[in-house]
Protein backbone atom coordinates (compact mmCIF):
# COMPACT_ATOMS: atom_id res chain seq x y z
CA UNK A 1 0.00 0.00 0.00
CA UNK A 2 1.38 3.25 -0.80
CA UNK A 3 1.02 6.22 1.60
CA UNK A 4 -1.57 8.77 0.32
CA UNK A 5 -0.75 12.10 -0.25
CA UNK A 6 -1.45 14.59 2.16
CA UNK A 7 -1.13 18.11 2.16
CA UNK A 8 -2.28 20.36 5.24
CA UNK A 9 -2.94 24.21 4.86
CA UNK A 10 -2.03 25.79 7.44
CA UNK A 11 -0.89 29.45 8.54
CA UNK A 12 2.01 29.99 10.87
CA UNK A 13 -0.19 32.56 12.25
CA UNK A 14 -3.31 30.55 13.19
CA UNK A 15 -3.51 28.95 16.62
CA UNK A 16 -5.95 26.18 15.38
CA UNK A 17 -4.02 25.34 12.31
CA UNK A 18 -0.33 24.66 14.66
CA UNK A 19 -2.44 22.10 16.43
CA UNK A 20 -2.57 20.07 13.92
CA UNK A 21 0.72 20.56 12.74
CA UNK A 22 2.15 19.51 16.32
CA UNK A 23 -0.08 16.17 15.86
CA UNK A 24 1.94 15.38 12.55
CA UNK A 25 5.09 15.78 14.12
CA UNK A 26 4.13 13.86 17.09
CA UNK A 27 3.19 11.04 15.03
CA UNK A 28 6.44 11.28 12.93
CA UNK A 29 5.25 12.41 10.23
CA UNK A 30 6.53 15.40 8.04
CA UNK A 31 3.53 16.98 6.10
CA UNK A 32 3.50 18.69 3.13
CA UNK A 33 2.35 22.12 3.97
CA UNK A 34 1.13 25.04 2.09
CA UNK A 35 0.58 28.39 3.77
CA UNK A 36 -2.51 30.40 2.81
CA UNK A 37 -2.04 33.96 3.10
CA UNK A 38 -5.21 35.24 5.18
CA UNK A 39 -4.96 38.64 4.54
CA UNK A 40 -5.03 37.93 0.63
CA UNK A 41 -6.78 34.96 -0.02
CA UNK A 42 -5.61 32.93 -3.26
CA UNK A 43 -8.80 32.46 -5.09
CA UNK A 44 -8.61 28.64 -5.33
CA UNK A 45 -8.97 28.33 -1.97
CA UNK A 46 -12.58 28.57 -0.78
CA UNK A 47 -13.54 26.75 -4.27
CA UNK A 48 -11.34 24.20 -4.01
CA UNK A 49 -10.36 23.40 -0.80
CA UNK A 50 -12.69 24.97 2.43
CA UNK A 51 -15.73 26.48 1.60
CA UNK A 52 -15.31 27.74 5.13
CA UNK A 53 -12.28 29.92 3.75
CA UNK A 54 -10.34 29.08 6.84
CA UNK A 55 -6.78 26.98 7.46
CA UNK A 56 -6.15 24.27 8.97
CA UNK A 57 -7.51 22.12 6.03
CA UNK A 58 -6.28 18.78 4.54
CA UNK A 59 -6.30 17.47 0.96
CA UNK A 60 -5.95 13.55 1.49
CA UNK A 61 -5.14 11.08 -1.38
CA UNK A 62 -5.27 11.25 -4.91
CA UNK A 63 -3.00 12.02 -7.09
CA UNK A 64 0.58 13.79 -6.82
CA UNK A 65 -0.29 17.41 -7.38
CA UNK A 66 1.02 21.00 -6.83
CA UNK A 67 -0.90 22.17 -3.23
CA UNK A 68 -1.89 25.51 -5.27
CA UNK A 69 -3.71 23.00 -7.69
CA UNK A 70 -5.42 20.66 -6.09
CA UNK A 71 -7.23 18.12 -7.00
CA UNK A 72 -10.81 17.31 -7.20
CA UNK A 73 -10.14 13.71 -6.66
CA UNK A 74 -8.75 14.20 -3.22
CA UNK A 75 -10.93 14.47 -0.13
CA UNK A 76 -10.70 17.64 1.69
CA UNK A 77 -11.27 18.11 5.25
CA UNK A 78 -11.64 20.86 7.75
CA UNK A 79 -11.98 21.87 11.33
CA UNK A 80 -8.62 21.52 14.00
CA UNK A 81 -10.60 19.17 16.15
CA UNK A 82 -11.81 16.74 13.64
CA UNK A 83 -8.37 17.10 11.99
CA UNK A 84 -6.87 15.90 15.32
CA UNK A 85 -8.94 12.88 15.46
CA UNK A 86 -8.21 12.17 11.70
CA UNK A 87 -4.66 12.14 12.29
CA UNK A 88 -5.14 9.84 15.54
CA UNK A 89 -6.86 7.72 13.27
CA UNK A 90 -4.27 7.80 10.68
CA UNK A 91 -1.46 6.47 13.23
CA UNK A 92 -2.42 4.52 15.42
CA UNK A 93 0.62 3.40 16.49
CA UNK A 94 0.95 6.96 17.99
CA UNK A 95 -0.65 7.04 20.40
CA UNK A 96 -2.24 10.21 20.05
CA UNK A 97 -5.63 9.03 21.54
CA UNK A 98 -5.10 6.37 24.44
CA UNK A 99 -6.52 2.83 24.13
CA UNK A 100 -9.06 2.79 26.72
CA UNK A 101 -12.87 4.43 25.63
CA UNK A 102 -12.21 5.90 29.60
CA UNK A 103 -9.16 7.11 28.78
CA UNK A 104 -10.10 8.52 25.13
CA UNK A 105 -12.93 10.31 26.70
CA UNK A 106 -10.91 11.97 29.17
CA UNK A 107 -8.92 13.23 25.76
CA UNK A 108 -12.25 14.52 25.15
CA UNK A 109 -13.55 15.93 27.64
CA UNK A 110 -10.57 18.05 28.35
CA UNK A 111 -10.62 19.33 24.37
CA UNK A 112 -14.49 20.06 25.07
CA UNK A 113 -13.74 21.93 28.76
CA UNK A 114 -10.57 23.99 26.89
CA UNK A 115 -12.82 25.19 23.52
CA UNK A 116 -16.06 26.05 25.45
CA UNK A 117 -15.03 27.89 28.90
CA UNK A 118 -10.99 28.63 28.26
CA UNK A 119 -11.55 29.75 24.84
CA UNK A 120 -14.16 31.65 25.01
CA UNK A 121 -12.86 33.33 28.62
CA UNK A 122 -9.39 34.18 27.25
CA UNK A 123 -10.93 35.94 23.53
CA UNK A 124 -13.56 37.72 26.18
CA UNK A 125 -10.81 39.72 27.86
CA UNK A 126 -7.65 39.69 25.31
CA UNK A 127 -10.39 41.03 22.75
CA UNK A 128 -12.85 42.64 24.13
CA UNK A 129 -11.71 43.57 27.59
CA UNK A 130 -13.80 42.16 29.70
CA UNK A 131 -12.64 41.15 33.22
CA UNK A 132 -9.98 38.34 33.19
CA UNK A 133 -12.02 36.49 36.17
CA UNK A 134 -13.80 33.77 33.88
CA UNK A 135 -10.62 33.35 32.25
CA UNK A 136 -8.88 32.07 35.58
CA UNK A 137 -11.85 30.42 36.73
CA UNK A 138 -11.78 28.02 33.41
CA UNK A 139 -8.08 27.61 33.80
CA UNK A 140 -8.75 26.15 37.87
CA UNK A 141 -10.98 24.09 36.50
CA UNK A 142 -8.95 22.85 33.22
CA UNK A 143 -6.22 22.75 36.09
CA UNK A 144 -8.10 20.54 38.14
CA UNK A 145 -8.11 17.83 35.17
CA UNK A 146 -4.66 17.86 35.08
CA UNK A 147 -2.93 14.24 36.49
CA UNK A 148 -0.44 15.08 39.03
CA UNK A 149 2.05 14.96 36.29
CA UNK A 150 2.20 14.63 32.33
CA UNK A 151 0.03 15.87 30.26
CA UNK A 152 -3.83 16.33 30.07
CA UNK A 153 -4.94 12.24 30.46
CA UNK A 154 -1.21 10.59 31.50
CA UNK A 155 2.24 10.36 30.51
CA UNK A 156 1.56 9.89 26.94
CA UNK A 157 1.13 13.28 25.01
CA UNK A 158 -2.30 13.17 23.02
CA UNK A 159 -4.69 15.47 20.38
CA UNK A 160 -5.89 16.84 24.41
CA UNK A 161 -2.11 18.39 24.54
CA UNK A 162 -2.12 19.20 20.31
CA UNK A 163 -5.14 21.24 20.98
CA UNK A 164 -4.55 23.21 24.08
CA UNK A 165 -1.29 23.75 23.33
CA UNK A 166 -1.23 26.87 20.55
CA UNK A 167 -3.32 28.77 22.82
CA UNK A 168 -1.27 28.70 26.07
CA UNK A 169 1.66 29.58 24.22
CA UNK A 170 -0.22 33.13 22.29
CA UNK A 171 -2.03 33.52 26.03
CA UNK A 172 1.86 33.66 27.19
CA UNK A 173 3.22 35.74 24.49
CA UNK A 174 0.34 38.05 24.34
CA UNK A 175 -0.42 38.61 27.85
CA UNK A 176 3.81 39.15 28.73
CA UNK A 177 4.18 41.50 25.99
CA UNK A 178 0.70 43.16 27.10
CA UNK A 179 -0.89 42.80 23.67
CA UNK A 180 -4.53 42.97 23.63
CA UNK A 181 -7.90 45.11 24.29
CA UNK A 182 -7.23 45.39 28.02
CA UNK A 183 -6.22 48.62 29.86
CA UNK A 184 -2.66 48.87 29.81
CA UNK A 185 -0.86 46.70 32.03
CA UNK A 186 -3.79 44.15 32.75
CA UNK A 187 -2.43 41.82 30.53
CA UNK A 188 1.42 41.65 32.51
CA UNK A 189 -1.04 41.38 35.54
CA UNK A 190 -2.70 38.51 34.20
CA UNK A 191 0.26 37.03 33.09
CA UNK A 192 1.63 36.89 36.28
CA UNK A 193 -0.98 35.11 38.04
CA UNK A 194 -1.35 32.62 35.17
CA UNK A 195 2.49 32.22 34.34
CA UNK A 196 4.35 32.91 37.34
CA UNK A 197 2.01 32.66 40.61
CA UNK A 198 1.41 29.70 42.73
CA UNK A 199 -2.13 29.38 42.04
CA UNK A 200 -1.92 27.76 38.67
CA UNK A 201 1.57 26.08 39.31
CA UNK A 202 0.32 22.63 38.03
CA UNK A 203 -0.51 24.19 34.92
CA UNK A 204 3.05 25.87 34.47
CA UNK A 205 4.56 22.55 34.72
CA UNK A 206 2.46 21.54 32.19
CA UNK A 207 2.91 23.91 29.60
CA UNK A 208 6.81 23.61 30.34
CA UNK A 209 6.64 19.78 29.51
CA UNK A 210 4.53 20.73 26.31
CA UNK A 211 7.01 23.43 25.16
CA UNK A 212 10.12 20.97 26.20
CA UNK A 213 8.85 18.73 23.03
CA UNK A 214 10.49 19.23 19.23
CA UNK A 215 6.74 19.32 17.78
CA UNK A 216 6.19 23.02 19.77
CA UNK A 217 9.88 24.14 19.05
CA UNK A 218 9.70 23.31 15.26
CA UNK A 219 6.16 25.25 15.32
CA UNK A 220 6.20 28.14 17.48
CA UNK A 221 8.18 31.28 16.26
CA UNK A 222 7.54 33.69 19.41
CA UNK A 223 9.38 36.59 17.17
CA UNK A 224 6.81 36.27 14.30
CA UNK A 225 3.95 36.04 16.41
CA UNK A 226 4.56 38.90 18.50
CA UNK A 227 5.81 40.70 15.19
CA UNK A 228 2.64 39.85 13.65
CA UNK A 229 0.03 40.39 16.20
CA UNK A 230 1.10 43.99 16.76
CA UNK A 231 1.07 44.45 12.99
CA UNK A 232 -1.88 43.00 11.51
CA UNK A 233 -3.92 41.79 14.69
CA UNK A 234 -4.57 44.53 16.94
CA UNK A 235 -4.98 47.31 14.46
CA UNK A 236 -8.62 44.75 13.74
CA UNK A 237 -9.17 44.59 16.97
CA UNK B 1 -14.68 -10.18 31.46
CA UNK B 2 -17.64 -9.51 33.10
CA UNK B 3 -19.41 -6.29 31.77
CA UNK B 4 -19.13 -3.16 33.24
CA UNK B 5 -21.35 -1.15 35.32
CA UNK B 6 -23.11 1.59 33.41
CA UNK B 7 -25.98 4.33 34.70
CA UNK B 8 -26.72 6.87 31.82
CA UNK B 9 -28.45 10.23 33.99
CA UNK B 10 -30.95 11.39 31.73
CA UNK B 11 -33.89 13.07 31.52
CA UNK B 12 -36.65 12.55 28.91
CA UNK B 13 -36.44 16.25 28.16
CA UNK B 14 -33.31 17.27 27.43
CA UNK B 15 -31.65 16.82 23.62
CA UNK B 16 -28.52 16.10 24.47
CA UNK B 17 -29.44 13.13 26.39
CA UNK B 18 -31.58 11.87 23.88
CA UNK B 19 -28.31 11.53 21.74
CA UNK B 20 -26.77 9.30 24.31
CA UNK B 21 -29.96 7.35 24.73
CA UNK B 22 -29.81 6.73 20.90
CA UNK B 23 -26.54 5.57 20.77
CA UNK B 24 -27.03 3.07 23.62
CA UNK B 25 -30.47 1.36 21.74
CA UNK B 26 -28.72 1.75 18.18
CA UNK B 27 -25.85 -0.56 19.74
CA UNK B 28 -28.20 -3.05 21.61
CA UNK B 29 -27.43 -1.79 24.62
CA UNK B 30 -30.04 -1.38 27.23
CA UNK B 31 -28.76 1.15 29.28
CA UNK B 32 -29.77 1.54 32.97
CA UNK B 33 -31.07 5.23 33.39
CA UNK B 34 -31.97 7.40 36.14
CA UNK B 35 -34.14 10.35 34.94
CA UNK B 36 -32.63 13.39 36.62
CA UNK B 37 -35.22 16.43 37.58
CA UNK B 38 -33.91 18.84 36.22
CA UNK B 39 -36.00 21.43 38.13
CA UNK B 40 -35.23 20.28 41.46
CA UNK B 41 -31.87 18.54 40.83
CA UNK B 42 -30.78 16.10 43.58
CA UNK B 43 -28.45 17.54 45.85
CA UNK B 44 -26.00 14.78 45.83
CA UNK B 45 -26.27 14.87 41.50
CA UNK B 46 -22.95 17.72 41.37
CA UNK B 47 -20.93 16.90 43.56
CA UNK B 48 -20.88 13.35 42.92
CA UNK B 49 -21.70 12.76 39.35
CA UNK B 50 -21.30 15.94 37.27
CA UNK B 51 -19.90 19.09 38.67
CA UNK B 52 -21.72 20.79 35.72
CA UNK B 53 -24.92 19.91 37.17
CA UNK B 54 -26.21 18.93 33.59
CA UNK B 55 -27.50 15.58 32.11
CA UNK B 56 -26.51 13.57 30.15
CA UNK B 57 -23.95 12.03 32.45
CA UNK B 58 -22.73 8.01 32.92
CA UNK B 59 -21.24 6.36 36.05
CA UNK B 60 -19.21 3.77 34.27
CA UNK B 61 -17.10 0.55 36.33
CA UNK B 62 -16.85 0.04 39.62
CA UNK B 63 -19.26 -1.93 42.13
CA UNK B 64 -23.37 -2.36 41.41
CA UNK B 65 -25.08 0.30 43.20
CA UNK B 66 -28.27 1.89 43.04
CA UNK B 67 -28.01 5.32 41.12
CA UNK B 68 -28.98 7.59 43.27
CA UNK B 69 -26.20 6.28 45.35
CA UNK B 70 -23.27 6.71 43.03
CA UNK B 71 -20.22 5.00 43.93
CA UNK B 72 -16.55 7.29 44.10
CA UNK B 73 -14.99 3.91 42.54
CA UNK B 74 -16.83 4.80 39.32
CA UNK B 75 -15.48 6.77 36.04
CA UNK B 76 -17.99 9.58 35.70
CA UNK B 77 -18.06 11.13 32.34
CA UNK B 78 -19.95 14.20 30.61
CA UNK B 79 -20.92 16.02 27.80
CA UNK B 80 -23.19 14.20 24.87
CA UNK B 81 -20.85 14.58 22.07
CA UNK B 82 -18.05 13.07 24.70
CA UNK B 83 -20.21 10.61 25.21
CA UNK B 84 -21.20 9.63 21.54
CA UNK B 85 -17.98 8.86 20.69
CA UNK B 86 -17.44 7.10 24.31
CA UNK B 87 -20.60 4.69 22.94
CA UNK B 88 -18.93 4.15 19.55
CA UNK B 89 -15.35 3.09 21.51
CA UNK B 90 -17.44 0.65 23.58
CA UNK B 91 -19.49 -1.21 21.33
CA UNK B 92 -17.22 -1.07 18.33
CA UNK B 93 -19.23 -3.82 16.74
CA UNK B 94 -22.39 -1.71 16.56
CA UNK B 95 -20.29 0.54 13.47
CA UNK B 96 -21.39 4.12 15.15
CA UNK B 97 -18.39 5.52 13.61
CA UNK B 98 -17.05 4.46 10.21
CA UNK B 99 -14.02 2.31 9.66
CA UNK B 100 -11.89 4.26 7.20
CA UNK B 101 -10.23 7.92 8.74
CA UNK B 102 -11.58 10.19 6.07
CA UNK B 103 -14.80 8.69 6.73
CA UNK B 104 -14.93 8.85 10.61
CA UNK B 105 -13.88 12.92 9.71
CA UNK B 106 -17.17 13.21 7.59
CA UNK B 107 -19.09 11.78 10.48
CA UNK B 108 -17.00 14.21 13.10
CA UNK B 109 -17.68 16.97 10.52
CA UNK B 110 -21.41 16.99 10.31
CA UNK B 111 -21.61 17.00 14.22
CA UNK B 112 -19.43 20.05 13.28
CA UNK B 113 -21.56 21.77 11.48
CA UNK B 114 -24.45 20.50 13.58
CA UNK B 115 -23.10 22.27 16.65
CA UNK B 116 -21.24 25.52 15.34
CA UNK B 117 -24.06 26.18 12.20
CA UNK B 118 -27.63 24.85 13.38
CA UNK B 119 -28.09 24.72 16.63
CA UNK B 120 -27.46 28.53 17.25
CA UNK B 121 -29.35 29.47 14.66
CA UNK B 122 -32.10 26.96 15.38
CA UNK B 123 -31.62 28.99 19.26
CA UNK B 124 -31.90 32.44 17.52
CA UNK B 125 -35.29 31.84 16.19
CA UNK B 126 -36.80 29.90 18.46
CA UNK B 127 -35.68 31.22 21.82
CA UNK B 128 -34.55 34.97 20.72
CA UNK B 129 -37.07 35.58 18.08
CA UNK B 130 -34.49 36.64 15.33
CA UNK B 131 -35.07 36.13 11.77
CA UNK B 132 -34.95 32.72 10.18
CA UNK B 133 -32.65 32.70 7.32
CA UNK B 134 -29.58 31.76 9.70
CA UNK B 135 -31.49 28.82 10.06
CA UNK B 136 -32.43 28.14 6.32
CA UNK B 137 -28.69 28.73 5.34
CA UNK B 138 -26.93 26.19 8.27
CA UNK B 139 -29.60 23.74 7.02
CA UNK B 140 -28.82 24.28 3.92
CA UNK B 141 -25.16 23.62 4.13
CA UNK B 142 -25.99 20.56 6.43
CA UNK B 143 -28.39 19.20 3.69
CA UNK B 144 -25.50 19.19 1.14
CA UNK B 145 -23.49 17.51 3.33
CA UNK B 146 -25.84 14.43 3.26
CA UNK B 147 -25.14 11.82 0.70
CA UNK B 148 -27.71 10.77 -1.94
CA UNK B 149 -29.57 8.39 0.19
CA UNK B 150 -28.95 7.14 3.80
CA UNK B 151 -27.78 8.64 6.87
CA UNK B 152 -25.38 11.27 7.42
CA UNK B 153 -22.25 9.74 6.35
CA UNK B 154 -23.52 6.68 4.47
CA UNK B 155 -25.96 3.25 4.55
CA UNK B 156 -25.29 3.07 8.64
CA UNK B 157 -26.50 5.29 11.01
CA UNK B 158 -23.53 7.05 12.81
CA UNK B 159 -22.87 9.05 15.50
CA UNK B 160 -23.68 12.08 13.86
CA UNK B 161 -27.03 10.98 13.17
CA UNK B 162 -28.21 10.85 16.68
CA UNK B 163 -26.20 14.09 17.16
CA UNK B 164 -28.73 15.86 14.71
CA UNK B 165 -32.09 13.81 15.75
CA UNK B 166 -33.22 15.35 19.01
CA UNK B 167 -32.65 18.98 17.34
CA UNK B 168 -34.82 18.09 14.22
CA UNK B 169 -37.28 16.13 16.44
CA UNK B 170 -38.08 19.55 18.60
CA UNK B 171 -37.99 21.62 15.43
CA UNK B 172 -40.60 19.44 13.99
CA UNK B 173 -42.50 19.98 16.98
CA UNK B 174 -41.77 23.26 18.58
CA UNK B 175 -42.61 24.75 15.22
CA UNK B 176 -45.53 22.90 13.65
CA UNK B 177 -47.25 24.20 16.99
CA UNK B 178 -45.80 27.45 16.87
CA UNK B 179 -43.85 26.94 20.04
CA UNK B 180 -41.41 29.92 21.01
CA UNK B 181 -40.43 33.07 21.00
CA UNK B 182 -41.43 34.52 17.52
CA UNK B 183 -44.37 36.51 15.94
CA UNK B 184 -47.86 34.64 15.99
CA UNK B 185 -47.23 32.14 12.94
CA UNK B 186 -43.62 32.25 11.72
CA UNK B 187 -42.91 29.18 13.54
CA UNK B 188 -45.67 27.27 11.34
CA UNK B 189 -44.38 29.08 8.92
CA UNK B 190 -40.98 28.18 8.77
CA UNK B 191 -42.06 24.65 9.85
CA UNK B 192 -43.72 24.20 6.52
CA UNK B 193 -40.57 25.68 4.74
CA UNK B 194 -38.25 23.39 6.76
CA UNK B 195 -40.46 19.86 7.14
CA UNK B 196 -43.36 20.49 3.75
CA UNK B 197 -41.34 22.71 0.85
CA UNK B 198 -38.88 21.73 -1.58
CA UNK B 199 -36.12 23.17 -0.37
CA UNK B 200 -35.53 20.54 2.25
CA UNK B 201 -36.27 17.53 0.13
CA UNK B 202 -33.39 15.67 1.17
CA UNK B 203 -33.45 16.73 5.01
CA UNK B 204 -36.70 15.59 4.61
CA UNK B 205 -36.23 12.30 3.86
CA UNK B 206 -33.03 12.04 5.82
CA UNK B 207 -35.53 12.60 9.17
CA UNK B 208 -37.98 10.18 8.37
CA UNK B 209 -35.01 7.72 7.93
CA UNK B 210 -34.09 8.24 11.45
CA UNK B 211 -38.09 8.65 13.16
CA UNK B 212 -38.78 4.99 11.42
CA UNK B 213 -35.99 3.65 13.52
CA UNK B 214 -36.81 2.09 16.92
CA UNK B 215 -33.89 3.58 18.66
CA UNK B 216 -35.87 7.09 17.99
CA UNK B 217 -39.97 5.60 18.61
CA UNK B 218 -37.96 4.84 22.00
CA UNK B 219 -36.81 7.85 22.98
CA UNK B 220 -39.14 10.30 21.67
CA UNK B 221 -42.49 10.91 23.39
CA UNK B 222 -43.60 13.82 21.29
CA UNK B 223 -47.28 14.42 23.75
CA UNK B 224 -45.11 14.26 26.64
CA UNK B 225 -42.11 17.21 24.97
CA UNK B 226 -45.35 18.99 23.67
CA UNK B 227 -46.83 19.60 27.20
CA UNK B 228 -43.17 19.84 28.52
CA UNK B 229 -42.21 22.89 26.50
CA UNK B 230 -45.49 24.85 26.77
CA UNK B 231 -45.76 24.57 30.96
CA UNK B 232 -41.83 24.67 31.45
CA UNK B 233 -39.68 26.27 29.20
CA UNK B 234 -41.93 28.70 27.40
CA UNK B 235 -42.44 30.40 30.70
CA UNK B 236 -38.52 30.76 31.02
CA UNK B 237 -38.44 32.58 28.04
N1 LIG C 1 -13.12 26.36 13.92
C1 LIG C 1 -11.97 26.46 13.04
C2 LIG C 1 -11.35 27.83 13.18
C3 LIG C 1 -10.22 28.07 12.19
C4 LIG C 1 -9.91 29.56 12.04
O1 LIG C 1 -10.61 30.40 12.60
N2 LIG C 1 -8.86 29.88 11.26
C5 LIG C 1 -8.56 31.27 11.00
C6 LIG C 1 -7.10 31.60 11.21
S1 LIG C 1 -6.61 31.31 12.88
C7 LIG C 1 -8.82 31.56 9.54
O2 LIG C 1 -8.50 30.77 8.67
N3 LIG C 1 -9.40 32.72 9.26
C8 LIG C 1 -9.62 33.16 7.93
C9 LIG C 1 -10.95 33.74 7.74
O3 LIG C 1 -11.83 33.53 8.61
O4 LIG C 1 -11.16 34.40 6.73
C10 LIG C 1 -10.97 25.36 13.37
O5 LIG C 1 -10.98 24.91 14.55
O6 LIG C 1 -10.25 24.90 12.48
N1 LIG D 1 -23.10 20.64 26.46
C1 LIG D 1 -23.95 19.75 27.22
C2 LIG D 1 -25.32 20.35 27.38
C3 LIG D 1 -26.23 19.54 28.31
C4 LIG D 1 -27.41 20.36 28.81
O1 LIG D 1 -27.50 21.58 28.55
N2 LIG D 1 -28.34 19.71 29.53
C5 LIG D 1 -29.43 20.43 30.12
C6 LIG D 1 -30.78 19.77 29.85
S1 LIG D 1 -31.13 19.69 28.12
C7 LIG D 1 -29.28 20.42 31.64
O2 LIG D 1 -28.92 19.41 32.22
N3 LIG D 1 -29.57 21.55 32.27
C8 LIG D 1 -29.57 21.65 33.68
C9 LIG D 1 -28.91 22.90 34.16
O3 LIG D 1 -28.20 23.54 33.36
O4 LIG D 1 -29.09 23.24 35.33
C10 LIG D 1 -24.01 18.40 26.49
O5 LIG D 1 -23.85 18.40 25.27
O6 LIG D 1 -24.18 17.37 27.16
Amino acid sequence: MTTPEITLYTNKACPFAQRVEIAFLEAGVDVNKFQVNLQVKPEWYAPQVNPASKVPAIAFGGPKVEPDKPSPDSTKIAESLVLLEFVADLYPHAHLLPATPVERAKTRFFIDAVSTKVLPAYFAFVLRGEAPDKLFAALEDAQALLPPTGFAVGENFTIADAAVAPFLGRADIMLKNDLGKFDAGAGVAVHKEIFQGGRFSRLQKYYADITARPSWKATFDEDFLVDYTKSKTLKKL
